[in-house]
């Protein structure tokens, strides 16, 4: 069987595990990564022994597909870039408001060039997204809450990073049911910087100031690092005229695990699309899915 | 709007909730349902006004989908047919190890006819085998395990209301954890029959010699009858070199009303698919949705 070739973009913490979940999938093979340049003067992981490490995407031909692992205020320039270069993409771009819009945009690149591009692939929005769809299939009418953590989010952390007088910050996110959160956020300020006017400028800040946010004092945040997360999605609603059908997900996860995982399943299942850009709910499960159609469909359904 | 003329076939359970489904489905109208000749001669239920009320297929015609709501064994013969008729067909086969071969069989059916059939509709297999699907994807290593109940299962109350001297019987599944289930026998004897030989024999059934089975007298096996049922399953698994991804899904739901509502949207995704027959996991989860493609992945990707 010929294997894939998939190139990654971003070695962060999602890039690193999507280096480590292709090892493991049978019909991959890693070719490439796309590093940032300061990364190629260190010496190369071991994890990347015989993989390409290079520091410009327009070196990525020969791949089949690209997965972007890269902040998603940059995903949609490059993978537009990428695109047009006749490679599959599959971004993990997590800005829900804007994620149909870049949809419909990489929609016209894609569809020019010939390629399929698999938009916002991970667990929210990816796979959570289907599982809401998947409610309202089963009970059309009713209330869907979606409860995140505990776990780390990214960007609450880098915002609060972000602040004069803060050396390192972790926010946890903490459900507190019917999709109300609760934010602790840990904070190593400065040396000899006021605490207490860190802890205000965060409970002010737009982020955090509809939340219930508890702001603590820690003097190293690597120790409490922790790449676990969950969530817990519930619907209450109606099939036909029967009122009180109660749905549930729930998981607990390896947070850049998971999200790693649900991109190669995406980028296997751009192979089989018809050239455009499509999000987690445009395909259908099986394409996601490795082996023989009728082994899957007498195993699983 | 010009809404889709249903067929239902088959007034059980199942059809009956499906009638009471499409009453609440803005996208849809119930033109006809097909039933047993001798309920012709009965006045026609309330729910079933202005609906054409036959008992013959061939009469379908004019219907663009016809949801089978008719026991699995007949079946495939009936989707056949009616498929030949240029409708399109929903059924909900429950048969786990035979519907793949249905699905092909159907699959030159529809083709031949340019027509669509959604196999197997429903949430066991359906909306599970769904949910089996995307566990896989999420964790491509681990274990599943689907843990019905408690709830009635049909295809057991049936083995034992055809034993000699059984006036009427319900077998409850009750879920054990990791796919072993308990089944309570509920069972009604006729009058002066001895029960021990009635219990001796569902224990020794096929049905029902693999699992812990309780059989118990009962003087009116209707006064027990509850259409709900539930399920929870569960897959502990590993999401590239990520192990102890822990993944849950559950619901408690009334049963024919789920199972109505599934099959309803299913009829919605025969109308965007190309000809040919298809499981649940083999067509984009937007499709089975009411509403605007745009508005759908902006409100729950």
């Amino acid at each position: 069987m010929q294997k894939t070739r998939i190139g990654i973009v971003g070695y962060g913490n999602i890039g690193r595990a999507a280096a480590e979940t292709i090892k493991t999938t049978p019909d991959m093979e890693l070719a490439v990564v796309v590093v940032e340049s300061q990364f190629l003067n260190e010496p190369i992981p071991p994890a990347l022994a015989g993989v390409t490490v290079i520091d410009d995407i327009a070196r990525l031909d020969g791949v089949k597909v690209a997965l972007l692992c890269t902040p998603s205020r940059s995903m949609p320039e490059l993978a537009s870039e990428i695109l047009k270069m006749g490679i599959n993409t599959v971004d993990c771009y997590d800005i829900h408001g804007q994620l149909a819009g870049l949809r419909r945009d990489l929609d016209v690149v894609a569809k020019t060039h010939g390629t399929v591009a698999v938009v916002s692939a991970g667990w929210d929005p990816g796979t959570d997204s289907m599982v809401r769809c998947m409610f309202e299939i089963m009970a059309p009418r009713g209330i869907t809450y979606t409860n995140f953590g505990p776990g780390m989010s990214m960007g609450h952390s880098v915002a609060v990073k972000a602040l004069p007088g803060v050396v390192n910050a972790l926010s946890m996110t903490i459900p507190l049911g019917t999709g109300v959160h609760r934010r602790m956020v840990y904070v190593q300020p400065v040396p000899g910087q006021d605490f207490k006017v860190i802890e205000q400028t965060i409970k002010n800040d737009p982020y955090f100031i509809k939340d219930d946010t508890h702001v603590i004092e820690v003097e190293n945040v690597l120790d409490l690092i922790d790449m676990g997360h969950g969530v817990e999605m519930e619907r209450k609603g109606v099939s036909g005229q029967a009122h009180n059908q109660m749905l549930k997900f729930s998981m607990r996860i390896n947070n850049p695990a998971l999200t790693a995982q649900v991109m190669v399943a995406s980028a296997r299942a751009t192979l089989k699309q018809h050239p455009g850009a499509y999000t987690m709910i445009q395909i259908p499960i099986i394409d996601y899915m490795y082996g023989d159609q009728e082994d899957i469909i007498n195993r699983l359904v």
